[in-house]
């Protein structure tokens, strides 16, 4: 099978144009297939806030209410993914940006109303990827870049975490490809040392997993983003990498970040 | 050659929901490849007022300033561009939306800033148009929607005209397919009597166009549009129909609106 780089890269490299460009033509060197999924930064909730638009959370998680679903639609799929796109063509990148309703790419659920209603947050299930349509635009050599916008199919676009949707292409792609996922943000990996940015772990296993975390190695706020990436690997992506996304020149040198592997 | 239908809705249509999905529906059963190409709409003008920022417009036109780009490329590329493709996928139509920087399928330039700066306006030219690109798009049995946005290739996004876009995909396309361009927009057609909707002149020839000019047959408002349709023609469209949006149901029983032909 041909190898596929997704690489996911946080809100806060969206927020800063220096950081996101210096990203972008890193992102555009690498060799092979790829795919960029992107999350949302702080934009979006300046733009609500100057509309007037309140931005609801409960429990820490944002509820996309109409006003909110227009607001993310325009900036995720508006604003935010044609300017990475601008400045990936402008690398030599060929990319393409999608939301989940372009080529009907990802069909999400609305979240079922139980005790919150989210609104239209939308959430994948295992038949959401179109493995297929995705497909055809890697093998036209189109690099395809996600936005956090999904749609049901019946019409209705849906706000989806950027990061749910980066695994969830991965899993669905490793049918067709040797995936590699690949999660930048402002750490240099897993760290030993919370405290000491150099004392990243190079490989974490499956079953070395479990033991960091009954030693409490593992800080609390990576745990569930380390859960994940085994869950992917555990369903078919071939390794996770963690990193810098400063550091992604390194990545095909393998030097980049933390890798987690089965 | 195979044919290529590229049909043009205005802004008027994007405006109301229950008319633009309509339009949706019927433009999802055109059997054969097709694109779409969208205008803006009233959207940007009031989501600028309402973000405090004021349309400038000199002779007519609209200046295109840094914050002005920033509305435009939320509402055209993201808000109404996302929702009709949500809307195709509704009616099975699979569609895949686009601004000119992805798969940078329209290089456009800055307009020469000469007695008037329009800022950041985008100019197609000649070679503006990815064929190649499109092409692949087509062929792989996607359904393309541009929005009005453009880029430069060098990083900048930029505004340019909808019909504009359309026309020029209609002549560099003519390469490769056998082109129809059509515009739907509120009147049944080109009207011999302004003040009589049933006065539809069914097919007007390149040469009959400047006798009805001669004549003063052709209201004013006509004579661009027309004008620009006779261009497309003679730059290798087979022909270009101007007629109402309510009616591209009729289109496939040639029974749509007025048939501009060489």
């Amino acid at each position: 099978m041909s190898v596929l780089n997704i690489i996911k890269i946080g809100g806060n490299i969206i927020d800063d144009p220096v950081q996101l460009d210096a990203f972008l033509e890193k992102f555009s060197a690498l060799s092979g297939r790829k795919i960029l999924v992107h999350g949302g930064g702080k934009i979006a909730t300046r733009i609500a806030a100057d509309l007037g638009i309140e931005a609801k959370m409960v429990e820490g998680r944002r509820i996309t209410d109409a006003p909110m679903l227009d607001v993310v639609t325009m900036v995720y799929a508006g604003l935010t993914n044609k300017n990475v796109v601008a400045q990936l063509q402008k690398h030599n990148c060929d990319a393409i940006g999608l939301c989940g309703a372009d080529a009907n790419v990802i069909k999400a659920v609305k979240r079922p109303v139980r005790e919150i209603d989210y609104g239209f947050a939308g959430d994948i299930l295992a038949d959401s990827i179109n493995t297929l349509a995705i497909k055809k635009l890697l093998e036209a050599e189109f690099t395809p870049v996600f936005s956090a916008i999904t749609h049901n199919g019946l019409g209705q676009l849906l706000n989806t975490n950027a990061d749910t949707i980066a695994s969830s292409l991965a899993v669905a792609l490793s049918q067709v490809y040797e995936v590699s996922l690949i999660y930048c943000f402002e750490k240099n990996g897993v760290l030993l040392d919370v405290n000491n940015d150099q004392s990243v772990i190079e490989t974490i296993r499956a079953q070395e997993f479990q033991q960091l975390k009954d030693n409490q190695v593992i800080h609390d706020g990576m745990i569930p983003k380390l859960q994940n990436a085994f869950d992917a690997i555990a369903k078919g992506v071939s390794n996770v990498y963690i990193g810098n996304a400063n550091n992604l020149h390194l990545y095909q040198q393998r030097k980049f970040g933390t890798c987690l592997i089965a």
